[in-house]
């Protein structure tokens, strides 16, 4: 009767529509609306004025604006966790030009639904890939009136809502060549004998930040890494920066109050956090900071031609 | 079988309870509260705990404190988009005193409830106005303990759940006569020739300037607007502020990264916007700078007597 | 047919798992994870999938980081207002160290669930006391793979959506000892003739202080307080605070826009204010301040030994 989280939401039964939430439809929401105006809210009102019966889940709204790439990690640390459903984003400075409006189909039976502008586009691998692709062109699916600058009322969500309510996306629009689909990537890593290059992608609301890597980059970059290992971390390019000695744990309360550590977390991505502390704010890292993460039993770190 | 959403919402037939939503009751809540405390997280679970199954949206909780002028606004560019059910709001800085409670029936059919303080008299007469309204004064409807801070939680939370799970509006309390109700206007825009005088009356999240003239007041002042044209925006009374010179533009991207446009906002209203930027941070504009809009090829502003 | 509140949710009756929400079972969440990120999402996202039907109440998740005390007094403050179901709150500095996860029966009814750290202790005395406490061991009841750093999602949401679908407590785990459980008190206010020492423990989002001193600790201090009186409050040891004359009142709006008042906030306890203002700014006090109420008229205060 009880079943695991797993059975629920991920195996290939629950891929079927509805079965993941016991026949009603689920719809999740991302924006960077913030949380002061009321425009997440009369999203999530739009969805359920037309699919009442849909579980909507509010995942954040509060991203910092125009943020694409955050909001594509956010999207993609979140779906493995979401029932099969109907996922809208809104990361949207595009808003009201060229640019389209799609609803993608993917293997796991999803529907990511937003501007193509690359957001949906990590979430959409992570969920084993495009099947589909469709424009949102169908005025029957959209608002009667379509403002320039709100799509994510006008369109996104009465688009997400009436897929959740039984509408095939083919009937959203042409098709479009998922190849032809703005991508988005985040800079891979380098793994180097002894060290990983790599850079922050996220701050997180803690001050942990989050690389490009993951922890089977370093576990590449490094072999044989244990916990409680020591690490150093050289902070932005060149010689300047500061180089962090941290400890490669299982969790924050491994170290000392105050004190660093390296950690994978909790959606495998290698993070650099201060136990009970910001890490970003303690060693003056934003997005994009170059780091290179090091053995501290290793050789000090060797200049490095063309830096 | 899937209907649009106007369909959905705003017909006639929809007006009747509940069709809009399928026999689920709408509830949304609008407050300012914020986001720490867990208020708004209480009101809504009091209206879960009277009327479980309602669909309850929350629409904002983290608006500037004490504005009931914001709320007033954000609540009437909300409503058009909300299934007809009951909306609760919340900005009460009278609480425990005089001022009454009150439930509003409007035309569309909605029930509105909140402070007699002007905060539901926009919304009110966007659904089409009033039709009745009356005190909240049945201690039936209200928690068995009244406290004199909460009322959102001890009075309108429940006043409402209880009317969306079916009670009459006059079973709350007696009738009041609607033109005895706090009014609330924002101050009207001079329609000038040649020249739109207003003001900011909101600075939303993404830092665009609201003001108080509606897209059809500036069309009544600049005869034959047409998107691209150049016009000044003079900030601030006299002649001692900055003047904007916005591009008329239907969205953001239709000007370069970090410059400004006029632009009708999603709700109708005139809007000073940067791309992907912030008017009110660039301009020094915040909540009552005054504006004034003219055609750059235009006439220099003349002195204006009084000014 | 319609109830009043308390016969929804507070009766013996209602006791009874689901009488409270005809059926659907609730369930509530609380966090420090703020909400930029989309931890609290996830979290209601795994609620979702595994108990689509219940009723879900985001409490609050952008709580101060790491503060136990607050996620405590906040809990503390809502349950009564919660229908009987299944209450998450993490706040988890410790996650992935040896503290345990637990769930706590109540007299009520409910189950709170959460970290070993004290925080669920306050509200589950408020709700009659602890019944019976178990570990959440069972893995069963877990996501298939357990991080060390997000047991939000992994462990505590679970757990409580598998209770709140008909999963007995009993099998998540072992049984534990409530004595064994880690305590949690706010520091007791001293009752003295003629006035009360207490201290700030949490500052709301308006910058009311609220007391670890409930209204009738003041009451036994000040005997015969009426509403109108003017009291004292010394801000901070020792003699170098300052002392704010403030009024004894029902609600804000009995004393002028700026002016100070005490008064019991809306869940009884003593709170420093100002009407339209914020007390903590005005007057510099944060948590843990102490503060010393007494009569304007009594007495001034006198020297207090060893202070």
């Amino acid at each position: 009767m009880a079943r695991t989280y797993r059975e629920t939401v991920t195996t290939p039964a629950a891929a079927a529509r509805g079965v993941g939430s016991r026949g009603r439809p689920f719809v999740s929401l991302l924006s960077d609306f913030g949380l002061r105006d009321p425009s997440a809210g009369i999203m999530r009102a739009v969805v359920a004025g037309i699919c009442p019966n849909a579980v909507i889940v509010d995942l954040a709204h509060d991203l910092d604006k125009f943020a694409i790439r955050d909001g594509a990690l956010l999207l993609w640390s979140a779906v493995p966790y979401l029932t099969v459903g109907t996922h809208v984003a809104v990361i949207d400075p595009g808003v009201g030009t060229e640019r389209k409006g799609i609803a993608i189909q993917v293997a796991r039976g999803d529907v990511l639904v937003g501007p193509d502008n690359g957001l949906l586009m990590p979430a959409a691998a992570r969920l084993g890939g495009i099947t589909r692709a469709h424009l949102l062109e169908n005025p029957r699916y959209s608002l009667p009136e379509v403002s320039s600058s709100f799509h994510g009322r006008d369109i996104f969500a009465p688009a997400a809502a009436h897929v959740a309510d039984g509408v095939s996306i083919e009937d959203l629009g042409r098709a479009v060549d998922p190849r032809r689909l703005m991508a988005l990537e985040w800079p891979r890593p380098a793994i180097l004998p002894g060290r990983l290059r790599s850079q922050a992608i996220y701050v997180d609301t803690f001050g942990n930040v989050k690389l490009s890597a993951l922890v089977e980059d370093l576990a590449a970059a490094l072999p044989e890494l244990h916990v409680g290992e020591t690490l150093h971390v050289g902070v932005g390019n060149g010689a300047g920066g500061p180089v962090v000695t941290a400890t490669w744990s299982r969790t924050f309360g491994e170290v000392a109050l105050g004190a660093p550590l390296l950690t994978a977390d909790s959606y495998g991505r290698v993070s650099l956090a201060v136990h009970q502390g910001s890490a970003a704010a303690a060693y003056g890292i934003g997005p994009d900071t170059a780091l290179e993460i090091s053995r501290a039993s290793g050789p000090t770190r060797p200049p490095i031609p063309g830096r």
